[in-house]
């Protein structure tokens, strides 16, 4: 896949060609169809932030494919004691095969990336999440079979979740639209990026009106409006978001074959309505499902050899 | 063994063959005559409580069997942040193959089994230990060869142990007597389900005064007098408890080939004797051991294929 | 080699000639050219202070073997509720194949030799660390072809690491210079037993002054001023140890192929500068890596059969 011993810091480390492939192997190992050994390889997780889904598929993939996951929690390893991310860099892709990291900042994460001599993986910054965005379109293609015309829409906050989910949309041909707040958009040099890959090919819109933006499409998508280290912000972004809950009424808006997803953990009653959440246009749990799979085939173009 | 793809929640969630079966298993795998992998397959471990033997023995019996087992304390996962167990529970099983959790109400362990698409495993709880149990009959087994019309008498608190202790007993056919002080016997409905178990087979018998209850014993079990979550009724229980302690008076009454047992961790003069925990007739450390080889042969009847 | 089933809790745990197999067992593994499997064994790692390489190492170490690492962090485990240690090595024995402890009392490590009935090993007490020893002989080896007659020059504090230096040294034929500043010295009970061990051999010098200890010297080393646990003496050490840093002028006084060693973590501008860190005599990061390979080795030779 040409992906072997590279980095994937961002959507965009991947080319049109290849996010095709990633979701071809990753639909073949759901499928039970890939066989790929890791074994005796070791991937480490270095998580500054709390997580459920990654960690948890992060581990399983690798178990899957017979090797290892080890937690490096900063607390426990000598980071914390005052170690330059440099020479932990250094030392730790000695002797992992791969590293996974979740960290506030793309610039940290960039710098591990510099330093490493296995590849990193962003496993959530606070400007991508692509692993996620793997899933999610996984999820897509298998609703629909093929991706190609389908339009997204992401009604909530612009945030990292969306990022990758506009920068891998429009590689995949999917047209992205976002229904955001005032002062809740994408990073414009995001949108900037996705016009500049998209050609004339899938488009990205950001529109403030959610009816506007839901209209026709063929998945629905939410996240929480206050994410990890956003906690103080809670009140007055439960105000701002208000309208903006991915609710029957919106559903009833897009296409009747659509499907609705969340990248968890999930608050009913404000982004999305617990009947949304539980009905039938759900594949929320199916997308979870997924980030395993995802990521199977991520670690296999990764590392292994021969994909 | 029928247990393919079940919950083991409670020890009648076992028939009394199914436990015999457990037995004959759990004493293959440590003579080394079972086998049975469980490659690529990982045991999520949900502990909201310390744990040393239930959570090394199930990781080692994971890993002697080809598997992984991952830790999904509640501090690193997201339940922390207000997810719905209900959620959590249908995320996890997507990725795991099963999940042990400790937790304190046996009713929070209901409902992640109610939402779970995996095996759900008591690794502890309020009401029950059956993990235990698995591991304690076992060590009884070995020492007399059949369970069939043994005495085991608990002399203690009639907490989870305990009650796993009744309601394994009756199904193995071991009398179950306990000596509990004033206020610290078993759960009554505990009580009424062994008996409507017990038919005219083995007899439970709640009694106050240890002497009563240890004569004639094949085996005296005991287990601290305040566990995880009562350090603060410490001091109360050690005036109540007075009398209880077992020694090598209670020791002496006991059937001459009398065997002792304790859970762990033990706190010697206080609920056993230093004497007694040391002395020819522990299998403490045997039970300590048996309790990998009880839930190795528990996984392989949850996970694997043929046994 | 006679490891089997011997514990590894000082330098002197083994002799000149299993520390010479211990290295040539390394290189192999470092080379691709061994090949163990321990499949379904598990080390556990009881740590009581903070761990990167030692920890990270040994998890991947085992992971290549075919085994697992389980973290028997005493903060999880019932070590803490107070349970006794020679309970807990007891129990721990029973589940898993090795244990590798970091704690600050050799004596506790000791404790838990005496009670376990699987080897021990020695990952850092006050007194020794002697898998670092193993890592850095093997990357002063690769420099130099062999040992024999070799001078290494330690210039710091005379602690953990330099104690097994200098054990390891006079077994392996490796002469040991140290400059400690006053009050900083080695252990003189170490010192003795070198020289007991050292025969006409390798010779052990202490000197007060870095520019003697490092003339003409093979290898220079050196450590963090205030180790896990002096934080508060940090600022006292800081004067103390004024005139110590492993530079570019004292590495002008070594061999002209002298390469500089540091066990890490390392503090820029106190005990090394930045020039000599990342400068071509640096064997550092190299150094580093062979913590995974001699701990492949000592696994290999402790569990493995037929090595």
């Amino acid at each position: 896949m040409g992906l072997s011993g590279r980095h994937f810091l961002a959507s965009t480390d991947c080319s049109a060609i290849e996010w095709h492939q990633l979701l071809d192997l990753a639909a073949a190992f759901k499928a039970g169809q890939a066989r790929v050994h890791l074994d005796g390889k070791v991937l480490g997780l270095i998580f500054s932030k709390a997580s459920t889904r990654t960690r948890v598929s992060f581990a399983v993939a690798m178990a899957r494919l017979g090797g290892q996951t080890l937690d490096l929690n900063p607390a426990v390893t000598q980071v914390g004691r005052g170690e330059l991310v440099e020479d932990t860099a250094r030392v730790l892709s000695r002797y992992v095969d791969a590293l996974a990291i979740r960290t506030f900042a793309q610039a940290e994460l960039e710098t591990y990336a510099r330093f490493s001599s296995v590849p990193v993986i962003n496993a959530l910054t606070d400007l991508e999440h692509p692993c996620q965005a793997i899933a999610d379109f996984l999820t897509l293609r298998e609703a629909f079979g093929s991706l190609e015309g389908l339009t997204l829409s992401y009604v909530g906050d612009g945030n990292n979740v969306a990022h990758s989910l506009i920068l891998a949309g429009v590689l995949l041909g999917v047209n992205v639209r976002l229904a955001c707040p005032t002062g809740y958009g994408p990073d414009p040099a995001v949108l900037d990026r996705a016009q500049a890959i998209a050609g004339d090919g899938a488009t990205v819109e950001v529109l403030a009106d959610p009816e506007a933006a839901c209209l026709g499409a063929q998945a629905l998508y939410t996240d929480v409006w206050a994410s990890m280290g956003q906690e103080q912000e809670a009140g007055q972004r439960l105000r701002d978001f208000s309208g903006y809950c991915l609710d029957q009424h919106l559903l009833s808006l897009a296409d009747p074959e659509a499907i609705v997803l969340h990248c968890l953990p999930a608050h009913r009653g404000e982004e999305i309505s617990a009947g949304v959440m539980e009905g039938k246009a759900s594949r929320i749990f199916d997308q979870a499902e997924n980030r395993l799979h995802g990521q199977q085939a991520l670690l296999a173009s990764l590392l292994g050899s021969g994909v």
